[in-house]
């Protein structure tokens, strides 16, 4: 079968024939479920059994852009590849890969029906308690296992090689690092924001030179296979645990990315708060949350890698002052993405709901300089900010300073 | 005709069949001068029309360390391509390839009959005044057109797939960043060095951790197309002209180590005089040589780098501020790599002739301890070093204070 992408009957008919899952075909019934930016995403299901897939397939092109922003298919492969890798390397947090197709650029995978978005949840005000110390195994089982400080080198050259992803990386050159800080078309701007961006945030050449360091580094660093994408839209969550999915962004990248992906995520949600009819103690509460969330994801992810690294590194890496090094500028880089990832979210082109939810356009413009206040202060200050405690109190610091409720 | 590796006769043969620079097989000779450490080299020639063509042929192990240390033939591969590049951009200052085999992993190129390897001639107490501002040029236009300050990014990445050489990189991680700093069994020890080296070199634990900082960093910093074993073994020079060689290495890394190898080059050049019979006059007057053209050459490529920058970076590289950033970290990084080249030919696999030619071992002990000394002071105090004029009169004074003659 040539390339297409599938109808809802050819994806039933796909799934039946190429897996053992389901036994009858008449049962099955299918659903395209895909609110991704990027590609299809069909759930099929046999209902009498209680049994479904998901089958995600690629457009040749990227989907929230229409047909003129051509993006090969062949992505899938990383997306493919990287879960299973990750799949090995964290003892199954990400859906179980059943099947991979170069041919017709799609993965049948685990339906996780018993999870739900965390964005969504975190923006109903749901909290999770085993969220830090869940994402922080995640983040350091694979950031150190596909790094030079355990990998064997030539082993890991290849694996770097078949992560090679220029047009993903691309996307993410231009829509994070590069369009927000101009006025450019594929920004997507709020009205009551224009101001603002035009008369000082596009001014700022301070700001610009150290978004264009970040940009380098996330061009050049090539430290661990990072899942590229890794937002609060990308994690699946319940109560007792959570799944990581949506790798099609994978490549050798600075670890320090996906790192400040999580962090400028939880922070959106908690500067978002700010434009929502909510009462005071609940907004205190839900942030007050958020602030522990991300102290304790970093102080975990900090333990477990350091443990990781005196258990496993590599012979000659071993020096604890190394190590120590090591971690401290993954620390100052992650609040510099993280900066970089919260500023996108509110001038380029593709928002998060946890704002742009505010209706009230003048409101969720108060909300959105906050942000944009917020990621200056922390990509000029990456480097002096000395702890996540502290990073927590600059954020509360400023919210009280700059926000207008 | 499957790989074998050539006879005086094949490669006569060969060359004749597969080129057309000879017209008569019959004129032909061939020599077999390979000093090298890795491959098999010929000069076959046509004494009657003044010609003649140079065949460098991989074999499969690291010819220095015998038939026990296994290599890739194919990396003559990445020579090949790397020199046309490097050709391309800099119009020529590379021998001429004229064909390249991936069968018989051979690469027929252009005899440099009229130039003498800068090592020996430096070692002979030449002077050569264009080489600052020729070797400026090359490092300037190759590093920073192979970079992402000025390729497409897409474009970049494809090149750098293709540049992915994991086997000669683990020999400069293993002979450059890791056996040096312990007792390994691959080090050529001057048993003269070796109190000094267990009872200091050995143990200091500040030297180690800057040099795996230095080592993390070649391992993952995917900046440029690097030469990647640019010493003054790899320069062909004369009076008025010199040309880059010995491609095999090259792979995307840091910028700095090309520029860092050969300023280390000319230093172990300048320190080696300590230990030879010239007069105080004449070592003076070469280290004073030395000296202002590791100045000129800093200073004439930051010069030609910046200009290249402000002339044809991408439209959102355009920072100043960034641009100086950038170039200050070569700096402060090619003092860092500088060291551990310098460091790793006392005590590593492979030292330099510029040292071993001093037979009395007490006396290359004394040069080879300023060396390690000086070393020593570079990587720790690396990013503490202003300029490269601070620099040199660091190494002047570590000279005049710690020199045995
Ligand atoms: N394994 C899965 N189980 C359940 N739902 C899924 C699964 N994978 C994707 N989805 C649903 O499809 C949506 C889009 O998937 P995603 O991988 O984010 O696609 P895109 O890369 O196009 O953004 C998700 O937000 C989720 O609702
Ligand atoms: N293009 C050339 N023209 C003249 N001599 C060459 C050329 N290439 C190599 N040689 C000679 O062969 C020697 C070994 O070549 P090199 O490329 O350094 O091999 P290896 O990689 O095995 O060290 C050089 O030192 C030089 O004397």
């Amino acid at each position: 079968m040539n390339y297409k992408p599938f109808t809802d009957q050819e994806v039933i008919k796909y799934v039946y024939d190429n897996t053992n899952i389901f036994e009858n075909i008449n049962l099955l019934s299918c659903e395209e479920i895909g609110d991704g930016n990027l590609n299809l995403v069909f759930r099929i299901r046999d209902k009498k059994n209680k049994k479904s897939v998901i089958v995600k397939q690629a457009l040749d092109y990227l989907r929230v852009a229409g047909d003129n922003w051509p993006l090969t298919r062949q992505r899938v492969k990383f997306e493919s590849e990287c879960l299973k890798i990750e799949n090995d390397l964290t003892n199954g947090m990400c859906p179980k890969i059943y099947k991979y197709d170069t041919n017709m650029c799609c993965i049948v995978m685990e339906d996780l029906v018993d999870y739900e978005i965390m964005r969504k949840g975190l923006i109903s005000g749901k909290k999770y308690n085993h969220f830090a110390n869940n994402l922080s195994t995640f983040l350091s089982e694979v950031l150190f296992k596909t790094s030079d400080i355990f990998m064997n080198p030539v082993e890991k050259k290849k694996l770097m090689m078949n992560f090679i992803n220029p047009e993903l990386c691309k996307i993410t050159e231009d829509l994070v690092f590069t369009d927000p800080y101009y006025d450019s078309e594929s920004n997507n701007v709020n009205p009551e924001l224009r101001d603002y961006l035009e008369n000082y945030f596009w001014k700022n050449n301070e700001l610009i030179t150290n978004v264009e360091i970040m940009k380098e580094k996330f061009m050049t660093h090539s430290q661990s296979l990072i899942h590229g994408d890794l937002h609060t839209g990308s994690i699946f969550i319940n109560d007792k645990d959570l799944k990581i999915f949506d790798a099609e962004f994978a490549f050798y990248g600075p670890s320090s990315f996906d790192i400040g992906a999580v962090i400028a995520n939880l922070l959106l949600n908690y500067i978002s708060w700010g434009g929502k009819d909510v009462s005071k103690e609940f907004r205190n509460d839900f942030r007050n949350y958020l602030k522990n969330s991300i102290i304790e994801l970093w102080n975990l992810f900090e333990f477990k890698f350091k443990k990781l690294w005196d258990e496993k590194a590599n012979k000659y890496y071993k020096s604890k002052e190394f190590r120590d090094i090591y971690v401290e500028n993954l620390f100052h880089d992650s609040i510099g993405f993280s900066s970089c990832k919260m500023m996108r979210r509110c001038v380029g082109l593709a928002h998060v709901e946890d704002i742009d939810e505010i209706r009230d356009l003048k409101k969720r413009a108060n909300v959105q300089k906050l942000v944009l206040k917020i990621g200056e202060f922390l990509i000029i200050n990456r480097n002096d900010i000395e702890s996540i405690e502290k990073l927590m109190s600059i954020i509360e610091e400023l919210t009280s300073k700059y926000e207008i409720i």
